[in-house]
């Protein structure tokens, strides 16, 4: 009765980290959650933040408010810079240590420029709020300044949108980009035509959405297509700069380029210095534990993992929570001497939109296109947003899109145009 | 008819140079708005963004947007920096001109630290959206840095949250921060106890709300009382530093300090070597133009100006809102060839909100206060937002605050710990 409690640390608050914490209730532990952030984040919206139609607190809430009526679990707002395996504990770079019983990694990813770390400036990618805000910054002063711009080449240059990456979230802000564009900034102009907006959209492989079946590729394809956005495959980026990317040998004069090509996984293979695959992902028991390290377990996107039939688990937010749910499971049943069946991953489908009334979903049997998809997509995410208030807001703030094309989060911050390059 | 049009340059898009665009409506002018903010911000709920109630996008419209049909104004997202007034040009930071036939300065007031600067990094201000989220993202850091501090008086300084300066600013900023600490934060924390949150409000005068009367300055200091916050009067400040401030000859520890003492207008007066008060604003003639300088019109707080019975003018959006209107009328007489009677300033009512559900009204003869104030209060706000869907936004946000004691907001971005001081 006297014994101390098993202490579990999570570090990282994403899908898969919140969801074993919020799975622990009950169980005979204490928890530490460890974010360096002090908020969740719903990053399958992310994008809408970048393209001005969301604000942030209607995709973030702190991880504490989250977790308030749960005294079991103490959150912590710092950076975690390593683990000390041999005495079970995590290092904190202000030099604390939190020491466990086990340890749950779930520390996500970043992106990734293979070898081209200096593109970053030029090309940032979409990962966290501020690079949200960043990103939405540079689109909106990309306008200010053309419109005061005299010379085309440049006035050209400045309109001139370029996403690297045709995955969901390139394919998600291409659209949008390419909507905001057509539908929303036109009237607020006086010297430019925002019509004559380029929005290019390059991909190394070739189609659109590759992880989705041919047909909606396709089907993305020709959607993108049909609001403006030029679709360019089979072609990988060989330079970034402040000047625009260079593809196929020949250079595009582009003001603002967006990264969505590529994520490698944080550092957490590092810190045991596990076996892990190119991108740094952690390759995992079957019950997601680190080899050699039973008190150690990984989910998520830092860690690579087949599903049943021999196929990468995807990097989306419902594997996040599979894992998370199954880890939260696994605890319960060793304090109570039980054994776990490896994890098992449940494809429920995969969902993209493009533009602002189509998407595609693929549920494996049941592929859908459109209209339709574009409903099923709007009230799923709305569904899975954490907050009644949060779910009423969005569904507000799209209603408005919708119905005026106005969006309302079109504030560049941090700055006048003196900041933007 | 093949005559030129005349040519009207609003410099600044607060509520002043706002109203004068909107009001310039069917005169045949042509009309140039500059800001270099490419928003227009609702500065009476900037303190509600601070404190984590509000989304910046709540309060702040893309000027092109409030002016996108109306094909006579230009919208200009640009720093000014001087004005030839000999040429009739305005000068831009990047080297442009701008020519005038009427030019209407609006370019509000800054932080002014008494000749004390070196307090800015210490004690920032609030004017801007981004001046808010640093000072959220300052105020949610304190709370994660007590939680993590084991030295007591460290905590206590973490805990500890001085405002200085008890006008309308401070006096919303202070109530805000103690309902925060009382009613938002207390579950989200397992070792501290944020009812011990210190909420210290120091005025250099003798009352709160020195712009009210008497007894509701008396009202307000009480509620304030009863919410927690200790008021200090007639004690200046003389000295801001990162261990806290100094005032009646001794230290106080705190590691969080917000400026609302004073303000300074802008370099307007400068520009023009125009005659100025000791805060830098212009002393413009009856008819709001500067003196020696008739095609120039000043307005809003950048202006000192008396009223009929020689009390100045004060500071806020309904004064700048009514001289935005004049100088469009005075606009349109001259144009067609009429003169007009001097600006008369007619004062609706001064109205601050103390905490959760309190505020004070002074309409003159009749005074309130209490919770029907409140009411009040919320309903002009409200009234006043430009936009359906801020209204609704703000009016749900409220209503979650007030149900639920939660705060939408409550996000700290720019950064991990790492960045906070």
């Amino acid at each position: 009765m006297s014994q101390e409690p098993h202490r579990v640390v999570i570090v990282g608050a994403g899908f898969g980290g919140l969801e074993c914490a919020l799975r622990l209730k009950g169980a005979p532990v204490e928890i530490t959650l460890v974010d360096r952030r002090n908020h969740h984040l719903f990053q399958p919206l992310l994008y809408q933040v970048a393209t001005a139609s969301l604000a942030t607190s209607e995709i973030a809430w702190p991880i504490r408010y989250l977790l308030r009526d749960r005294s079991d679990v103490t959150t912590l707002f710092a950076n975690v810079n390593g683990v000390d395996a041999a005495n079970k504990r995590v290092l904190l770079e202000d030099g604390d240590t939190l020491g466990y019983d086990t340890l749950v990694l779930a520390t996500g990813v970043r992106h990734a420029y293979f070898g081209h770390d200096e593109w970053e400036p030029f090309a940032p990618g979409l990962k966290t709020l501020e690079d949200a805000t960043t990103l939405r910054r540079r689109i909106l002063v990309a306008f200010e300044r053309a419109e005061r711009e005299s010379d085309p080449e440049r006035r050209a240059a400045l309109l001139t949108f370029v996403i690297i990456g045709a995955g969901p979230t390139g394919v998600e802000l291409a659209g949008t980009i390419a909507e905001l564009a057509r539908d929303t900034l036109p009237p607020d102009f006086r010297n430019i035509d925002t019509h004559k907006t380029r929005v290019v959209l390059i991909e190394a492989g070739p189609r659109v959405l590759a992880g989705f079946p041919d047909d909606l590729s396709a089907y993305a394809q020709r959607s993108l297509e049909e609001v403006g956005v030029e679709v360019i495959l089979n072609q990988p980026v060989t330079e970034c700069s402040a000047d625009g990317v260079v593809f196929g040998g020949k250079p595009l004069q582009a003001r603002t380029l967006i990264w969505a090509a590529g994520v490698r996984a944080s550092r957490a293979a590092e810190w045991l210095q596990a076996p892990h695959d190119r991108a740094g992902r952690l390759q995992v028991q079957p019950d997601l534990t680190v080899p050699d390290h039973p008190d150690i377990f990984a989910i998520g996107d830092t860690v690579s993992i087949a599903d049943a039939k021999g196929n990468p688990v995807p990097g989306i937010a419902p594997a996040a929570k599979q894992q998370g749910r199954y880890v939260a499971a696994a605890i319960k049943a060793r304090l109570a001497g039980q054994t776990t069946a490896p994890f098992r991953y449940s494809h429920a489908g995969s969902l993209a939109q493009i533009g602002k009334r189509k998407a595609v979903i693929d549920f494996g049997t049941i592929k859908l296109r459109g209209t339709i998809a574009w409903w099923i997509w709007g009230i799923a995410h709305i569904y899975f947003l954490i907050g009644l208030r949060n779910r009423l807001s969005v569904a507000i703030s799209w209603l408005w899109i919708h119905a005026r094309d106005q969006r309302a989060a079109r504030l560049i911050t941090q700055g006048s145009s003196k900041v933007a390059r």
